[in-house]
């Protein structure tokens, strides 16, 4: 089984594609970041999200994916052009009729180390730790996007 | 020339599509609301979304759209909702090469009656008056899109 993990952004969007192996344990298919250039107009950078995210749909034809929930306090601006992108990822995954899976930050941290206060560097040790990598995944995006995978694949494992 | 107009939400995404007569004057071809149902996810709603708007698309193939600029104060879970779906309408624009103009609802109302703090019953008498309609176009958000789209005609007139 595999499943696509992805942490919207409005520059950069993680993501990560990781599959079940035979021990039952977790493989990191490719994990990376889909940027598009400042210089475009929203629906422009919009388009190259949602063609490079369908290349990836196309490529893996993962059953399920993970995306991140928007959770914002303060920074309206922000929220409103990182919303676009999660619109267009989300619509990617309908139209190729991936099921989808929305995680808080706060549910990602509590399923990969057991508890919501976790900060970057033990997320980090967890996803080196349970994909047998050699170094930590970079950008940080795509490292947040591969535990976004995780707890989809937990998720699925475990219906509530 | 025919010109789209969308005022993006949720559950409800007004659009209006008008047309440049031989006299100079402009006729309101189409105009109305396109709904999503509540009950549906998020993603099913923004597939929904896309595909009625491609079908008016393909029927009219608009010379440019209007799409009116989110502009969010307090309700930050509204913004983001709205801005998925207006996420949604960009791309689509842009996967089928439609030029995008961006109004701010000031730009609009300047636009339509030449000041910006005009109410909507002005902007509502402005709209019939200008498509020469009998009636109010209803419901608001279908009388908010061609205004839009009028605002954008009036923008490719005289380019700034």
């Amino acid at each position: 089984m595999i499943i696509l993990g992805i942490d919207p952004g409005t520059a950069t969007t993680g993501f990560g594609v990781i599959e079940k192996n035979k021990k039952g344990t977790w493989t990191a298919l490719e994990f990376g970041v889909i940027t598009t250039d400042k210089g475009l107009h929203d629906a422009e950078r919009l388009h190259v999200l949602a063609h490079d995210l369908e290349e990836i749909i196309k490529k893996y034809k993962p059953a399920a994916a993970g995306v991140e929930k928007l959770y914002f306090e303060t920074n309206v601006k922000t929220a409103i052009t990182v919303a676009q992108a999660r619109g267009t990822i989300l619509l990617t995954l309908a139209q190729h009729s991936v099921p989808i899976y929305e995680f808080t930050p706060l549910q990602v941290k509590s399923t990969l180390t057991g508890y919501g206060s976790a900060d970057k560097k033990q997320m980090q040790f967890m996803i080196k730790h349970t994909f047998g990598l050699q170094t930590t995944p970079k950008p940080d995006d795509a490292a947040d996007a591969l535990a976004i995978a995780l707890c989809c694949a937990n998720s699925i494992r475990r219906p509530r």
